[in-house]
């Protein structure tokens, strides 16, 4: 390293923190940005939708996959795309990092480049609002987002009626598959497939399908967790019975199907492109059910709400795949 | 430990959430609580304080000196302060948690019982709205809290003006006299003041002190690194000079005198409770410039705001002796 690319710890919080974020905008909300004691934001009516998450080194990601830019891009993705599940507008963001003592100031840099970007191509009318840096023994980044209803109603997960159909908008399995190519140890799989590596590295939620109007949505959640996992909350939250058809999930799989053969091809081992799509989490794209008749610009129907309980494919009971960030 | 306290990592995320926010209380503002993709809370009006702080095992506590309920309370008194150094009052908070592969969901439960507390005793208007719950190898806790204004202006702290007071609020040079006590290597003397070691571990910002109104008060913040730090950035941020009298603070050293003499009598090493007093951080009390003539119960005044910059104590330049949470 350089010697002038300085350790974050030399340099100390409130220099790095200059620096870094020298590159933040402004938004007119941000009545009072980083600086003080804590920020403060002015909302589009007098609700404020409130949502948090943590990425940790070698649980969630490894710092020899993930670029700094990639994880401020994704740690904003992750939480701006939950804001937008509740039929919200996010606006104002607070990044809590801890680096190492081997953290040297570009990547910091980096890492603030990608909130930014983040910002910009996912949440344009959010800001970067606060933060906090400190030093632990393994990367952390918890991130908090926020965002503004603007008099709507939020959108539950609880709002799912028997008789409405099921949807998806965004990519489902993609991260998954990106995160075996990179994991395998045939390092040249994830060089084949840089569309399905980047979905896992820098997700991006489809945040302008939801810009064309909420009318007809009766529940809503980020499918972070996998398509099984999260269908099931809602089904518990409702008190209602998903019912998924496998045939209209074969689109995503079908764009899986060359990476599943490759690995094959290396390791002779059978994987099933419907079980990243079923089961894979991190894509963040949107699982809604809409009122009967409603169509939505964007989203995919690939079932129906009925009366019951569980999440079932074909009639059959589906279990939960995904991910629990507990038990991992 | 007993079969009946299972592993957090055994028993999962949700089911660990579930059972251990069991006895966090809801307020009317609480629109949407845990459980959702994100909370939704509404405001007295449309301005939201937002601020976020990072715990670190090994670096802000150790878990063989801080029980889980003192870290919860702490936790919730440290970000709730800088909510009301900005004059606002805290609504709403999210607590992002990682424990380790050895947690036990006692511990959990104790750390969620005190964040409760912490809410009881020092803002009774905020309710736990949400959060996240990983594992990573050392414990994290980061907090995000949020207030509401109701219509008036934050105290920021470039609102000093020459001729202003300087004053104080709640306790100086406590917490950092009970953790000398508590990293002594004669473990009795910690034993001997409990009061200096309990303001350490849960301390105690003067939230009562701010309630008979903020009328005269020009800038204001949380003394959360130590007073001379903390003066240095209000000197800073209102581009004026900070004269504080030492005589003001004799009342502060007074009661720490019996604590520094015990400690010599263990070492042999002088100290100088004047210097926990000036650099001693993690009491929480407030700092406040105050418009001339005004006087404001509860609040000592300890000096004078003048024209210029840098901070004074009895016209000599005093050097920030703080604390920086990434060089230490």
């Amino acid at each position: 390293m350089q010697e002038s690319d300085p350790l974050v710890t030399e340099i100390g919080e409130l220099e790095a923190i200059k620096i870094a974020t020298a590159g933040f905008r402004k938004q007119p909300s941000t009545l009072v940005g980083p600086g003080d004691d804590a920020a403060v934001v002015t909302l589009a009516g007098s609700d404020v939708v409130i949502t948090t998450d943590t990425m940790i080194e070698g649980h969630d990601f490894r710092l020899d996959m993930s670029k700094p830019f990639d994880l401020g891009f994704k740690a904003v993705a992750t939480n701006v795309s939950d804001v937008a599940a509740m039929g919200a507008t996010p606006i104002a963001i607070v990044v809590s990092l801890a680096v190492t003592k081997e953290t040297r100031l570009s990547w910091l840099e980096e890492f603030a480049r990608g909130l930014q970007e983040g910002c910009d191509q996912l949440a344009p009318k959010a800001a970067i609002v606060g933060g906090d840096l400190a030093t632990a023994d393994q990367v952390l980044i918890a991130v908090t987002a926020h965002g503004e209803l603007d008099g709507r109603k939020p959108i539950l997960r609880s709002g799912a009626r028997p008789g409405d159909q099921i949807a998806v908008c965004g990519t489902l399995g993609k991260a998954a598959a990106g995160l075996d190519l990179m994991l395998h140890e045939d390092q040249s799989l994830a060089r084949s497939y840089p569309e399905l590596v980047d979905v896992q590295l820098r997700p991006m939620p489809p945040m302008e399908t939801l810009l064309d109007g909420l009318e007809g949505i009766t529940s809503m959640l980020d499918i972070s967790d996998g398509l099984s996992t999260d269908a099931a909350r809602v089904s518990k939250a409702s008190s209602v019975a998903m019912h998924i058809e496998s045939a209209k999930l074969f689109g995503f799989a079908a764009v899986l199907e060359q990476a599943a053969q490759s690995m094959k091809s290396r390791d002779g081992v059978d994987r099933d492109p419907m079980h990243w799509v079923l089961n894979g989490g991190e894509d963040h794209g949107f699982l809604v059910t809409l009122q009967p008749g409603v169509t939505a610009k964007g989203f995919k129907i690939i079932g129906e709400v009925r009366e019951g309980s569980g999440v079932f494919l074909d009639g059959a009971p589906l279990q939960p795949g995904g991910w629990d960030s507990v038990t991992g």
